[in-house]
C-alpha cells in the first residue's frame, strides 16, 4: 500500500507541507495506553529546528488527537492525530514551481501526478509529514516502555565528525532521549555543530549517520522471508526521505570480516543466551535473538541549499538556474532521529503484535 | 505478510533445505510472457557452488513449472515453480540439532517454533531457498528485458579485494550476466579467489559487497511514503539470509558529502531530463527519476565455518563447543549475485504494475 | 488490515459517534479528479435523516479536506477528509453505558478492548462513520462519471413493500440518485414511509433490501481466487454495520433453478458480447463480464428501539431491562442507500486501478 | 491480492484443471499441529463425486505435503500442499476452445489474459482447485478441533427440497461430517437425490443452499470496519465459483422482521452472556459475540449441462450453440460443502491468530 505501512499495527500519512493539516492514523494499537500529553509535545520539539543552526520555520505543532481516545487512554481503534500547518509562506516558493530542487522530488512528483502535485514546499513529499510520524510514534514509544522495550538513537556521525560509541545501553537511552542534539559525548555535538555552521555560511549543507539501538526485544520476532526483522525496519526506515542507507550490527564493515570474527558466539549468561559480539545486530535468521538490536542509518544533507544550483525547468523543458530563497536547515541529521525513534517504535509495536 | 511480499506482483516462498521440495509462487505477471526454460537453468547454475571455492553439495536443481504456463507462455494465473531436494544428507546435521550455530537461525528458531522447526541444514532458513526465487526471477527478468529494463550485479568488494567501478552500463550488464564470479575486471576476480581460498584452507569464511545497477525503468516507479522504491526493495533485500546492509546511489558515504557536492543537478541531453551525479540512486523522494537506479548490499561471511566455535546448547542450557562438519562454502557472495539479481526483478515488476 | 479496505485505491476509517471528528483517508484515487464540493454534500445529504421518518440528530455533516487536493483537483496523495461531530449529547447514552443493547455492538466491544472502548453512541461502532465513507465515495463516484462508470440503488423493499423492477439502467440511475428516499416508484416509496411511520409509532423499527446496479465496467476486471468481484464487494458491504446479507444476480433464488434456466447464455449484439439474462450478476468466474454488475444487501431493522428490551448489564453481569431514551431513527435503509453507492464506487475505483 | 487472502494465517491458491498439479501454500499456521493424513483424505473424499449423481471424473487426489511437516507437525513455515492431476482428458475440452460456456470463465479469462489462458477445463477457474482448499483447510480443522472450534454444514436446501433445521450444533456437526451428502434428515437427502437423478436424465442440473454453523468461538474475534467476521468470511466463501449469496443469522429474511423481533436479546446463562435468538449470526457489529456463527452460501446450478445452450464464439465473434460434451455433475451442492467447512476454518485461524 502506498501511504500505509504494518499489519498488526498499521500506519497512514496524509498532508502537505502547506495544505490545511498534515497527520497520521495509527489503527491496531492496543486499547488501555494512557496519552501522555506532555511527552508527544516534547517528541515534536525534538523534531522541529533549534537555534541557529536550523531553519527559521518554527511551528508550534499544536496536535489534535480526532479519534482512538477516551478519557485519557487509547480505544483500540484508529487514532488521527493532525498537526495544523500555520506558518506556511506559500510565497517562497512560487519561484520555483517549475524548477526541479535537485535531490528533491519536484520532478519526480510533477511527472508522477501530471501537473496536479502540490509543489508547496514539496507537498506531500516534505520531510513536515515527519511531525505526524513523531506525533503518532509517542503513543507507540509510551506502550513499548510499558513493555520494558527501550529505543534510542545517537548521531553517531556528523559533518565528518564521529560521536563516541554505545557504552550502557539503558542509561545512554536516558540521557539521548532529552537531548536536542543527541550525542552521547557533548563535545562531540559542539564540533559537529560548528562543522554546520561553517556550512550554513557558505549556503551549503551537511549529512551524516544515526544509529540506533533497542532494548528488551523477546526473542522470536519477525519473519524468515520478506518479514524479516531487517526488512521491515528498513522498509520504513527508508520512508523517510533523508536515509539512503541502512545497515545492522556491523553492517557493511561484516563484509570485510572473516566468519570467524564475524560470527556472534552464544554463551549463558545465568539462564539467558546471550552472543559475545553484536555483529549480526541482534537478529539471527532475520528473527531477534533476545540481544539488542542495533542499526545505523545514513542521512544525507539537505537538499535545499542556498549556493546557486544548475537545473532544468521542467515545464519549458529547458537549463535553468536555482538559486532557493526558501527557508531551509543546514542539517537535519539532528532532527531526523526522533523521526527514526518514531518509526522505529512503531514497527516494533507490528511486530511485537497484540 | 510472513513468506509472501509485492501486491501487483507477488512471491510466496516455501521449502526446506532437507525437504521435499523448495519452490515459490509467483502471482500477477502478465499473460504471455515466454518462458525461456533454458534461460532459467542457467541463472540456476549461477547461483548453484562452483569449482574448489564452493561447497560440494551440487544438486541439479531441476525445476518443475506446476501452474501458471500453458504451452509455453504465462497464463497469468499463479505460477508455482518447484525445486525438489535430491543430495540431503541429513546424517550431516544430526549431531548439531540442538548446538545453536553462531549466526545462523538455529537458536532463535528454536524458540519461535518451539521445537518443530525442521532443523536439518537451516530447514526453512536455509539459503537453498534462495533458488526459487531464482527461478522465479528468471521469468521477471525474461519480461522486463521485452520493456528495456536490465539488470547487473558485480561483485564490488570480496575479501577486501574491491572490483572497478561500473562504466558502460549496457555492456557490463550484458558481461556480467554470463559470469559465474561476477565481477567486471577479471583480474580482480582472480585476487578475491585466491583469498576465498586461503579463508577455505583455514576452515574460514569471507564476505563482500554486491553493487547493482537497474537501467531502462520510467519516471514515476515508487510511492511516497512507505512505499518508496528504497523500502520496497531493500524490504525484499534483506530477506536474502546473508545481507547485513543496503545502500543506494552514494550510501552511507553520502552522510560526509555537502548537499552542494550530493545534489544530483538536473540538465537537458536532448528532451530527456538527467542529472550529471547519481548520488541519489536513481531516486529522488522514493520515486525512480529515469536515471539508472543504483544499490550496493552488504553480504556477511558465511556463518559456516570449521574452525570450532564456542555456542550454546539450547536444549540442554548449557555452553558448548561446535565443530561444524556440514558442507559449506568459504564464501557466498559471487552466489548471492543472482539471487539479488531475481528479487530485484520482481520487486520492479511489482512497481511496473500491469 | 483492520480499518483499511482495498489494494490500489485504499480507504482506511477512524471516529467515534461523539469524539471530535469521524473521517476517512482515502489513498491511490488518480491526480487530476475534479473535487465538486456541491456533490459531496449533496451526497451527505442523502444519507441524514429526513423528516418525520428519521431520528431528530441532524447535523450539518460540515466536512473539510485536509489533504490531497490542491487548487480543486485531486494530487494523487492521500485525501484526510474529516466531518467534525457537532450535535452529540453524550448525556443520553450515560445511564446505558453498561447495559447491552441488543444487535449492537456495546458488549462486543466492552470485550475486545477491555472497557477502554468510547462507549457514547456506539463509539467507532456508530453507523455516523458511514458518513465518511460518503464523503470519501462522492470523490470516487465523480472519478467513475468520468470513465462512464455508473452506480445506482434503489429500495427493493423495505417493510415487506416492494419496489418495481429496474427498467432501463441510466436513466433509472438518474433518477434515483437525486431521490432522498430511493424506489424507482414513487407510490412504492409513500407505502414504505406509511409502514415505517407505523412501526415508529409502536417503537419499534423496519429494515429492507437494497438493489444496487453498475453499469459501464468493462470486461475483465477481478481475480479468479480471492480477490473476485463478488469477494472485494461483499468484504466492503458487510463492513456497513446493519448489513446481513449480499447476493449477486439471482442471489439466493438461483438456487431453485436449474441450469438451463440460470445460465446467461451469450450473443452478439453488434460487436459486443451480451447474455440474453443476468442471473449471475454481471460476473463469471470472479471476473466482470461486461453486462452490468447487480447485487442486493440485506438491511436489518435498526436494532435501536423505544420499545423495552431484555438484556444484560456486562459489568454487574446481571440480566436488566433497556429502555432507550436516545435519538433513533425507525429505519436506515433509505440512508443506507448511499453508504452502498459509496463504498461500492471506492471497491470500483480500486479494481480499475490507475 | 489476487490468489492469497489472510494477513495472520494466509492461502495462496495455484494450478489449473488439466495442468501437472493444482496445490495451495498455507502459512502462518501455528507449529505443533499434528498432520492426520488419514483425515485430510476423508475430508478431500468427500469432495470428490459420488456415485450416479455425479461426474465420471474421479481422481484419486493424491495429495503430497512438500513443506511445511516434520516428523509429522506443522513446523510454523509455509505448509505447500500439491495434488496432481492425474485423469485429465484435455481432448473433451478441444472442441469449445473458443465457445463461451454459458456461466463459465470462458469469456472473462479469454479477455483478461489475452488468449494466453489454459481453456482446458477451465483452467485455473475450474471447481478442481478448491481440492487444494479442502487439503489445507483439512490441517486448519484439525487445529481448531483442538481449541474447541467445531464447523458443520449442511445442505439445507437442494433441488427444492429443505432440510431440517439445525438441532443440538455439537451432535449435528458430529453426525455431518461424516456424510457423503450431508443433510441433517436422510430422507430429505434421498428426497434431494432423485430431483438431481431427474435433472441429469434431462441433461440439466440443480442447485441449492449450504447452512453453516461454528461453535466455540471466543467473544472479539473481527474487526469494526472492513475486517468484520461478515467482511473476511463472505470475502472467502464468494472465492468459491458457484456461490452468488451469503448471508449470515437470519440474512434476507431479517429484512422483512421489525427491530423488536430481529434484536437478539441478551440473557446471563450462570456466568455466561447468551443470546435468545441468533437473528445476527452470532456476530454484533462485526465482532463475535460467543453464541454460533451461522452463515448460509447460495451455490448455483453446475453450469455445464448437456442440453444444448446459445452462445458466441469469442475468437469468431458470432453466435454458435454449444453441446457439451465433456464429464460433469448434474448437482455440486454436497461436494462444495466441505470446501465451504475448509474455506471457513482457515479464515477461522486466521481471526483467532497466533
Amino acid at each position: 500500500m502506498k501511504n500505509t505501512f504494518g499489519n498488526n499495527v498499521s500506519v497512514t500519512l496524509f498532508g502537505e507541507s502547506h495544505g490545511k493539516a498534515i497527520g497520521a492514523v495509527v489503527d491496531g494499537l492496543p486499547a488501555g495506553i494512557k496519552i501522555d500529553t506532555d511527552f508527544i509535545k516534547s517528541q515534536l520539539t525534538l523534531r522541529r529546528p533549534v537555534g541557529s543552526i536550523s531553519t527559521p520555520r518554527v511551528e508550534a505543532d499544536n496536535f489534535e488527537i480526532l479519534s482512538g481516545v477516551f478519557e485519557g487512554f487509547t480505544t483500540g481503534t484508529p487514532i488521527c492525530i493532525i498537526i495544523p500547518n500555520e506558518n506556511t509562506k506559500s510565497k517562497d516558493y512560487s519561484e520555483i514551481m517549475s524548477k526541479a530542487r535537485p535531490s528533491h522530488a519536484d520532478y519526480t512528483a510533477h511527472i508522477k501526478y501530471g501537473g496536479f502535485e502540490d509543489y508547496r514546499g514539496g507537498g506531500h513529499f516534505s520531510g513536515r509529514i515527519t511531525a505526524a510520524i513523531v506525533a503518532a510514534g509517542a503513543i507507540a514509544i509510551s506502550y513499548l516502555k510499558q513493555k520494558n522495550i527501550h529505543i534510542g538513537t545517537h548521531i553517531s556521525r556528523c559533518a565528518g565528525v564521529d560521536d563516541v560509541a554505545f557504552g550502557d545501553y539503558e542509561s545512554d537511552i536516558d540521557a539521548l532521549n532529552s537531548k536536542q542534539f543527541a550525542t552521547l559525548d557533548d563535545d562531540k555535538a559542539k564540533l559537529m555543530q560548528q562543522k554546520i555552521m561553517e556550512a550554513k555560511t557558505q549556503g551549503d549543507s551537511v549529512g551524516g549517520i544515526l544509529e540506533t539501538v533497542v532494548t528488551g526485544l523477546p526473542v522470536g520476532l519477525g519473519e524468515p522471508w520478506f518479514d524479516s526483522v531487517e526488512s521491515v525496519l528498513s522498509h520504513a526506515l527508508f520512508s523517510i526521505p533523508a536515509v539512503k542507507g541502512v545497515e545492522f550490527g556491523a553492517g557493511f564493515s561484516i563484509s570485510d570480516m572473516n566468519g570467524s570474527a564475524a560470527n556472534d558466539c552464544f554463551y549463558m549468561d545465568g539462564d539467558t543466551v546471550k552472543t559475545k559480539t553484536n555483529n549480526n545486530g541482534g537478529i539471527n535468521g532475520g528473527i531477534t535473538n533476545g540481544i539488542p538490536v542495533i542499526f545505523r542509518c545514513a542521512v544525507k544533507p539537505t537538499p535545499t541549499i542556498s549556493v546557486e544550483q544548475q537545473t532544468v525547468d521542467f515545464k519549458k523543458m529547458e537549463n535553468t538556474v536555482l538559486s532557493s530563497g526558501g527557508r531551509h536547515d543546514p542539517c537535519i541529521v539532528h532532527r531526523a532521529r526522533v523521526v527514526v525513534d518514531s518509526i522505529t517504535a512503531l514497527v516494533i509495536c507490528d511486530l511485537v503484535g497484540k
